[in-house]
């Protein structure tokens, strides 16, 4: 490389300091892409890692100066392929920015870079009584960044809300270059627009997130856990229709299907699969949750349970949700796990599983599911086979149809993961056209250059 | 008026059913302003009063044939000039769209129309033992999507949130005519832009809110209100640090200051003012109210309160907020109030409050406060004089020294009233001039031609 070089890889290496830019072909190929199961991988003219905003700034200068698409990543655990490279740009890798600049428990906030870890932030403002909601099954590697990225939900938001509502101020660099700030630190406020709320969920299309303010609450207790084992899906739906009418809230309220029951005995021999075809896990976590536990167990006994347990400590909280944590590792067992993300009222979600079973069957897919109920929301997990593109085009086919049975039921897409690259299709068919053109309209108003992440959520171009 | 008069009161005449046009002057002049202090009334072209969605995209599609600024509005409670007429442009009034269109108790959400009145809807759920939390003062009069249009706040958003928190679906008439629906139905949801959080807040510059999801919650008990005197503002602020500190969440905190309790007293003798220069208000409504209540009463106790006390029964929870809902009213009695609200962080409320002592004593105005105190959001009250043009000159000038404090500490020109025309001066002192210009960027791409409420929040034009 001489000073006439004059691609964006030559420019990278001679504006940031040394070892910004990757230079090790197999760690940058790692960095390329998330863990979404399939779809486009291009390949990068630099992957950076930036260490500070001035540095994401610079990135961001360059990849205007050049015409260069932008790739901004956290910690890359998608499953939409939202941080899939493009041929020819930059990924720019946020990771490293990974410091808690403060933490005020009088106001109840945290300021984060966007790359420190979800559960990192939560131990961090435990040791202070504090709590960060928003736990997104990936919290163990996932980032803040990443997190508001996707606006990223978990177990807890069926009671605690989703990363959006958490999020009150950021850092961003824009698409002209600049580093504003956007949103405040108060707990109220309008003034102009919800630029903040524009951003979160945006996937990298509107602006690279260099600094993180979001709200906290108190910690809560860990909280009585209850379990139901149910013979048919529909007397779980029935349990959860009555929860909600006797307005119980509780702070997790989970579906594991028979699929996974029957993965996790093979693996750990639990005898979860003999009570019935589907096991519900509630948690309550306030001052009412012992009492609240026992009108659950009442409304999963009318419901028809086979069996309704409750926890009586901690171990047995922890013990009782074995099932829900040990569902996803123990279908890995069987091949990789394709994870939809569908989100459907509460009234549809047994006709929602209903018809996911005739897919599977149609398709011959196993698919098995896990979901947050309270919410709606489906995790459809399809068993792929490496190297058996039959089968593994017929999960495709399966994926793409259970978006689109999604919204037959006045649902959506996606509840929690993105659209990324690999939703697209059911993006274009959820949204009407004059919805989709807003969008190219505030993509183009925010990223006149078209430099951020293009060809993600959308194709910006179509017009 | 003929075929040839091609003006657009004389096309909307043609174009809308008989009556649609309101051509009676004193009414038109009653729905060309809102209920803010001073900023400019233009004289509208027309008038209109909507039936439904179709007659909003016809309103909208004469403005852009004719080029025509429209201003809708709800029922016209705004403290900002946000609905304040623009010269030759239309008045879309949406009162008459007041239907309660569906309440599901399952999903927990609400269907309405964007006349509904917050207070009509309220007690329509409540008969279900369901609850719309928003609950700005102007309840009894302001509609849903005057709400919506603004991110109102209220009393109760300590503990559940502003409107942002509860709109979840809109149908609106968009800047290129069409009608669209944003958002979903569903409780969660993550496919495409946030374009529905953009709305919430925009005071009518994007677009027309037609219809309107929101989400409720189970109806919360009365609850246990506690209430607390104090010689000195700053022991309020140690009481409400305390409070925080100590984990509690109450449903309501608040303050109100010596001028207010003087003119209650004055009005109704109730002997407030003696006890102390400040008083402080917490409701308290979940399972732990009683507990938690005492909780209060030792944080207000430690802090020095000089008088301590909490409800036994609902009647004297409802007896013991009187000072609180009394304090306005008693201020009218003195003179017209111009309603300031600021919002600033928990630790910075009682000095906040000492420098609009200040500003108060420089400018010779009466200035008394309310202020949701437990979100930092302050309303301090101006007393105006009509008729007094030196006096009034004084208090606009108390008025934008109160947001340049409000920024100095860290907060927020508003918190939950808006910027309409009043707070632009505190806007561009608020915003970096690129956040600005991002937000000319986001007008120009959902509303082309710029008809949308014109020269409300910011200066669209300049760049």
């Amino acid at each position: 490389m001489t000073r006439t070089d004059t691609t964006i890889a030559a420019e990278l290496i001679r504006i940031l300091p040394a070892g910004r830019v990757i230079t090790d072909p197999d760690v940058a190929l790692g960095l390329s892409h998330d863990q979404a199961a399939w779809g486009p991988v291009g390949t990068p003219a630099a992957v950076v890692r930036a260490r500070d905003s001035a540095e994401v700034q610079q990135v961001v200068l360059a990849c205007l100066k050049h015409g260069a698409p932008l790739v901004p990543r956290g910690a890359g655990t998608g499953l939409s392929g939202g941080a899939n490279a493009i041929d020819g740009g930059v990924v720019l890798v946020l990771e490293a920015m990974d410091s808690i600049l403060e933490v005020d428990p009088l106001e109840r906030i945290a300021v984060v870079q966007p790359g420190v870890v979800n559960d990192d932030l939560r131990s961090h403002v435990a040791t202070q009584g504090l709590w960060y909601p928003p736990d997104p099954a990936s919290s163990p590697w996932s980032t803040i960044g990443g997190n508001m990225a996707t606006n990223a939900g978990g177990v807890c938001c069926v009671k605690y809300g989703v990363t959006r509502d958490y999020v009150i101020a950021a850092e961003v660099v824009t698409g002209t270059g600049e580093i504003v700030r956007l949103g405040r630190r108060t707990a109220k406020g309008v003034a102009g627009y919800d630029l903040l709320g524009l951003m979160v969920g945006s996937e990298g299309t509107l602006g690279v997130i260099t600094e993180i303010t979001v709200k906290l609450r108190p910690l809560p207790p860990a909280g009585v856990v209850v379990v139901g084992s149910f013979a048919k899906t529909v007397q779980a739906g029935a349990a959860v229709r009555a929860a909600r009418a006797a307005g119980l809230q509780p702070a997790a309220l989970e579906l594991v299907d028979r699929h996974c029951l029957a993965a996790v005995d093979a693996w750990k021999n639990m005898g979860l699969s003999t009570e019935g075809e589907v096991l519900l896990l509630a948690r309550f976590d306030d001052a009412e949750a012992v009492t609240d536990a026992e009108r659950m167990l009442e409304c999963f006994r009318a419901a028809g349970a086979t069996l309704a347990d409750r926890s009586e400590t901690a171990e047995e909280a922890e013990m009782l949700f074995a099932a829900r944590r040990l569902a996803y590792p123990a279908l890995e067992r069987l091949g990789p796990v394709m994870t939809e993300d569908v989100c459907v009222p509460i009234a549809a979600v047994t006709e929602m599983l209903a018809r996911i079973d005739r897919i599977a069957q149609r398709h011959n897919v196993t698919i098995a599911n896990i979901a947050h109920i309270g919410d709606g929301n489906l995790h459809p997990l399809l068993i792929l086979a490496p190297g058996d593109e039959a089968k593994n085009a017929r999960a495709h086919a399966a994926f793409e149809e259970i978006m689109s049975e999604a919204i037959d039921l006045g649902g959506t897409i996606t509840g929690e993961h993105g659209v990324g690259l690999l939703k697209q299709p059911g993006l274009h068919r959820e949204l009407s056209p004059a919805v989709l053109e807003m969008h190219r309209a505030v993509k183009r108003a925010l990223d006149p250059a078209g430099i951020f992440n293009p060809g993600k959520i959308f194709d910006a171009a179509r017009s």
